[in-house]
């Protein structure tokens, strides 16, 4: 193995224009920096090439922004934050394809987007074997290494090597030879602490010693806070009624600010020992893991800030014991999150009075980040509870409109809806019930007249389920682009 | 058990006002007919009182439509077929709750609509034990046994005994103790032949004798054997790409002419044996097992024409080695379809150029059947086919439109669109090739003028990774109310 070690930029000058690349990490978590820097370099240098760059986890600006800056990237798979790559997205410079994460990998398996040419991981470690020891996340890693035609490695010495054995990497088999995954319980080890890889595979490893992270930018807002109340309430009184134990059901939370003041409501109540399984978690978990509020995660990955991850290293021995790392198609596996009976807590754009949730599309056009895994989540939840701020912009935006612009989540995906107004449970209710409880518990004060006669009319206009006036639908919007506000 | 022999008078004056009964079997098969018959008969006598009634599979006419006209029903979970419920329905005279049916027993049993108060079932045989043998549809009978208060059984003796074993019933574990479920291949037997029951719930038995059926209502015209050929051609592409082999992977089909010529096409093709894991399956499924091109086929339902069952009765020793009949939880399983890696094909009412599906609401509205297990197929599937005329009403109507009036399935649950027109492949692609793809493959060419310069247009306008025209994307349909066409 020793022999493989090579300079990022030798390791970057293996990379031909056309090649499709797959990659791993996110944000500012476990992403190879050193080789996509060299990379970049080379673009600096004159040199014309671009790559399909496929990757589950939005990787972080440094990366995705400057690949994008500098023309390197034609495709682009999976999701992505970058506030650079994005825009280029949305002015369709660059074509982006978003996915499901749990379905991507093993459709990327299947060769659905052709030959994978190079996989490129982080490594806090290779083993005798050539086996790879990823660092704070695995996401679609092990996936990659299956299939690609060559592997590049970056291995990071600035992991303490204690962290070993927090992996738990499982690849379900290729059809028609798939089996049961063997989870039933959130901490169950169903794999193994690394990933097996073809030794004759590794055409480079690179050596780096810097951990990337980034200052932790969550504001909990009087408003996150709010809706981190209502969720909390919503489950006590769940409990009260004898849904689930004060240990509730397996959790999924997803990053940002609404999250963050869920885990900070959390630790405020009553609720836990809890089971967590996710595919991303930001600090709020070393919070509620320090009150011994946790009995176990599962996540593919973590995404924590600087004063996070010294936190975490810093008291390693105990959160490892409560942390198992596995691959996205394991964290946002349809079969697993049926299994375990998850309550599913995922971020929207806009609602709409029938529960229908666009997470993805601005005005149904421009993208944000991509769907993650909140699609397996949603679908195969025991309780499906999406979370928004009713308005945006100061109040300039409603999040509650009559017709969602692009839909993420059906009506039949959506149990519950929380915003810093109220709650709306639609367990059980029809269309015409749930937007009365949509509007009236989570709309803006400010829209609910709005909203109360577009439905009103739409009951009077037109004979239906669930009724829609289509001329009207996008009133809403169409004001905002013409008049900057949604309101008047 | 004998003791429990009531009329079906007596039976049926056990339902008091404000009951929630469930019940199973669908369309013209295993529904208990002298029960609802009965029941319907107390409003004649001018009895005045409302059910609410849980069932995911769509039953006959004779049943939802004439309790409907009785006034019997107040609030309808499930899918249905019914013209008069339908119309009551969308007039929102009945309280109707679609539900992917796959998750729907679960979601009765967690207690989501409230107390069962009485499942009714059709069975073929009761054990010595009071084990109930379900006949030609199980659906969500052995789930609604679990938790209803009481249960009342039409025992139908116009089955053919040698039917007995053709059943496999497995309901998985409530949660947080649910297990994989055991199910490897499609013909795996991984439950019991019969459906276990506390006798002691057992309030009444019904005695009947009349298989009820109904006319093969299909029609392959050839438009549907466009659509057919179609599709079969895309799969045998994939076969000789590699995919998979010519017995292909376990295929979902649905009812109706298109599903009906997709079989019709698969018999003169070189593809199979074949294996099916569907939900309901009507007559065609005969003549592929006739010709020896099915290995197994896993179902909830047989939904024959008189003619059909009569065929099947006449070799049921033959059919019923091909043959496993499970609850609809299984048929419709997220897990056992991500598993088995399904090739899905569903039917869609209207699907827009970014490929998201409609296919239960006419202009967004008027609900018409319900989406039954299509979202599980859609999402969990290796392959996601769905299937629809390029146009209706003779083409005044575009099946493919800018933005669809309602989705059930989003762009990221669907790779491949059949019309009679051709195949649009989007696997892979991105919102602008796929809208290219599905405008020139599948529109009908009266209308690809116009979708064409909507997309041009939105190109244009709106900067976005998959561009609208908020006040242009009804456009088609808004015409289509004013002047009865989609057209000019």
């Amino acid at each position: 193995m020793i022999s493989k070690i090579v300079s990022k930029e030798e390791a970057a000058e293996s990379i031909q224009d056309g090649m499709v690349i797959g990659t791993s990490g996110g944000d500012a978590s476990a992403f190879p920096k050193a080789f996509f820097s060299a990379l970049a370099k080379r673009a600096d240098k004159g040199e014309r090439f671009q790559i399909q760059l496929l990757t589950s986890g939005p990787i972080a600006e440094e990366i995705d922004g400057t690949l994008t800056q500098k023309g390197l990237i034609s495709r682009r798979l999976g999701q992505q934050s970058s506030t650079i790559l994005r825009k280029a997205v949305n002015q369709r410079k660059v074509i982006f394809i978003d996915l499901p994460s749990g379905m991507f990998p093993m459709k990327v398996r299947e060769g659905r987007f052709g030959r994978l040419d190079v996989a490129v991981l982080e490594a806090m470690a290779i083993t005798e074997d050539g086996f790879i020891v990823p660092s704070t996340a695995v996401l679609d890693g092990p996936s990659h290494v299956q299939v690609a035609e060559k592997i590049i490695i970056e291995l990071n010495y600035a992991y303490p090597p204690e962290m070993e054995g927090i992996h738990d990497i499982y690849i379900p088999e290729p059809h028609p030879y798939r089996k049961p995954i063997p989870l039933i319980h959130v901490m169950d080890r169903i794999g193994l602490p690394y990933i097996i890889v073809d030794p004759e595979k590794i055409i480079a490893i690179i050596e780096s010693d810097q951990i990337y992270s980034g200052e932790n930018s969550i504001v909990m807002d009087k408003e996150s806070l709010q809706v981190g109340r209502h969720v909390i309430n919503f489950l006590q009184k769940e409990v009260e009624k004898g849904s689930f134990t004060k240990a509730l059901l397996p959790l999924e939370l997803g990053l940002g600010n609404m999250a963050e003041a869920i885990m900070h409501e959390l630790l405020q109540s009553d609720l836990g020992p809890l089971e967590i399984y996710t595919a991303v978690i930001g600090d709020g978990i070393l919070d509620l893991m320090d009150a011994g509020k946790v009995r176990g995660m599962s996540a593919s990955g973590l995404y924590f800030s600087t004063k996070g991850f010294e936190r975490f290293w810093r008291d390693l021995k105990k959160y490892k014991d409560l942390i198992l790392l596995r691959p996205v198609e394991i964290a946002d596996c349809s079969e697993v999150i049926l299994r375990l009976g998850v309550i599913a807590i995922n971020g929207a754009l806009e609602v709409d009075i029938y529960g229908h949730v666009n997470s993805s599309h601005i005005q149904g056009s421009q993208v944000i980040t991509g769907i993650g895994g909140s699609v397996e989540f949603a679908q195969n939840s025991l309780l499906s509870i999406f979370i928004l701020p009713s308005s945006r912009n100061d109040g300039k935006i409603s999040s509650i409109v009559p017709m969602a612009t692009h839909v993420d989540h059906t009506e039949h995906a959506v149990d519950v809806i929380a915003t810093e107004q109220g709650v709306a449970d639609l367990r059980g209710l029809d269309p015409i019930e749930r937007a009365s409880q949509i509007i009236e518990k989570c709309a803006h004060p400010d829209f609910r007249t709005y909203l109360r006669g577009y439905l009103k009319q739409a009951k009077k206009e037109n004979f239906g389920h669930e009724p829609h006036i289509l001329r009207e639908a996008f009133s809403l919007h169409l004001n905002l682009i013409e008049k900057g506000t949604m309101k008047g």
